[in-house]
């Protein structure tokens, strides 16, 4: 199965480059409200699912048991940028359980963002701190340490912790998670590959609280508030969660991952989505994201606006002359097949 | 028209992300050597066809009369990394035409790579002598002061230096660049819409001379040899351009575009090469440039190996953990179709 074209870049008047993928939106019974292109075959969510592989952190009593608030809570579902006050805060983790960033098994990186490559260069080389996972990282490393259970292999697919998570995301997705979808994240933890269609419903329930049960339910109930009360630390300046979850507040939790992937959930509406760009691409499953909020959440005039910035957003050269645009074309802005 | 698949990126064993797009391979006389996917409708070749754009500024005697030798005629065609020999380097072109770095209109950006940014953020902070395309920008501003022609607008699409590069690029692809395929390219200049095909047929002319006037086939000889002599100043330190030109000297020319554009030519074997993915991939579109050269070029087993880090490369993570890897698809590695 060939997936459509969700979006289309434009140089001028004319289309210089093409985004082909596949949508799921599905209420928490699992019923499908929408689905564009293959959304049977599996993909790998990467980092669309941390706020999943949260759960254990909420659920265990570990976060409780070192006195984590809204802002540790939130750098545990994160792909953060590096900024500072990130790296604070996942050290502010760590410390809380005891340990410090020799602990971390995820690797060090320079920050996604130019801006804040350039803003630590000044000042010294990014650690395992600055690794985009590290509050999910430690997020893992408190379940251990909570539950006394040695943390040194805390990343391996046959460890306690994240055999929990995979427990956890088998019974939100519905999907088997069998050996031959498992594969490595960039941060080196397991990632398995599950259906759009399963992963939407997953977020319907995490969403929601549907369809779980009651201690799950009100893990993913505190997950949500707090990546809705704290967005800044699930992603970073001027970064699409940030700012659509500064925007709509409560109304929408939106994820992104790796490769082109976004989760999310509509907790008002009942609905869980879930997306990938065949080719990886970020910059148009950020503009499907953003067209799918705007067709399945009611909107003013002023929300309405701020999400054409993401859907329709002028795109500038080095000199910040208008060479272009891009468009989503798979995904009608209105309410019609709801 | 739906383009093939090119390149899929795999992580463990399941397919991730895949890149459509289209190729096509010419010989002098504009014959058809391969072509996949729409070679026919125009696409932005962006800067994959900066040494044409060069052209004029050996043709009009402006590289002689500023005493430009291969450093300074590698830049004008370069998409470079803005490392320190980078910038020295167009430096010394503009103080050779009596400028500074006031009069280029590329605009300003920090370098690409990660590492370039953090090394200049160290020191101060992204000129337009930083920008990729300064060395470009210096060519024509070059050709307007040998010219004695103001050079303040340069960069205008009216302008007597933009319009002789029209005409260069409207002789090498036998295509009308007329002004409903134009548009702004990521330095301001423009940039004109041109199908694969004719850009493939015109990178087999400037291989080879063919079908050029003497003139024009001694400048892109000139041209030629610059970039494959020092293909460090085509690109920078770790990028394909300048390994593929360090690995073949003149048995390849290869130039990179913006959204996932190559150009190139196999002297030779008489060969241009031109393709773009669909999307905009770089990643996929190096992949398919090496696979193209695997293909049409004569290799010894090291040439077949080195081609093969680019056609097959191992993925790793922050770990350095090898999480998969990348395969060209849509192109046989032998020479049956020649």
């Amino acid at each position: 199965m060939t997936n459509p074209i969700l979006v289309e870049v434009l140089r001028g008047v004319l289309v210089e480059s093409r985004h082909r993928g596949a949508v799921a939106v599905a209420d928490a019974d699992g019923g499908t409200v929408l689905a564009i292109g293959d959304v049977a075959t599996p993909i790998f969510p990467r980092s669309a699912v941390k706020a999943l592989q949260a759960l254990p952190l909420v659920e265990t009593g570990a976060a409780d048991a070192f006195g984590f608030g809204d802002e540790e809570l939130a750098l545990a579902c994160a792909s953060h940028s590096g900024e500072p006050g990130h790296v604070a805060g996942v050290t502010r983790m760590l410390a809380k359980a005891g340990l410090d960033a020799a602990a971390l098994r995820c690797g060090a990186h320079w920050p996604m963002a130019q801006s804040a490559v350039a803003a630590l260069a000044r000042t010294g080389e990014p650690s395992a701190l600055h690794n985009n996972c590290s509050g999910k990282h430690s997020g893992f490393l408190c379940v251990a340490c909570a539950k006394n259970i040695d943390h040194a292999d805390y990343w391996r697919p046959q460890h306690p912790v994240q055999r929990e998570v995979r427990a956890v995301l088998e019974d939100l997705t519905g999907a088997t998670l069998s050996d031959d979808r498992r594969a490595i994240d960039g941060c080196s933890v397991p990632t398995w590959a599950i259906p759009l269609q399963n992963l939407a419903h997953a977020f319907a329930k995490f969403g929601t609280g549907r369809g779980l049960g009651p201690e799950r339910a009100r893990a993913a109930a505190r997950l949500r508030a707090a990546c809705t009360q704290k967005p800044w630390h699930v992603a970073g300046t001027g970064r699409f969660c940030t700012e659509i979850m500064q925007l709509f507040g409560t109304r929408v939790f939106v994820k992104t991952g790796a490769e082109g992937v976004y989760c999310g959930a509509l907790p008002e509406e009942g609905l869980g989505i879930a997306l990938k760009c065949d080719d990886g691409a970020g910059r148009a499953a950020q503009a499907v994201m953003a067209a799918i909020i705007a067709r399945f959440l009611p909107l003013n005039d002023t929300e309405r606006a701020a999400l054409e910035r993401f859907t329709h957003p002028t795109l500038r050269n080095w000199n910040g002359f208008e060479v272009g645009t891009m468009r989503v074309t798979a995904i009608t802005l209105h309410d019609g097949e709801k």
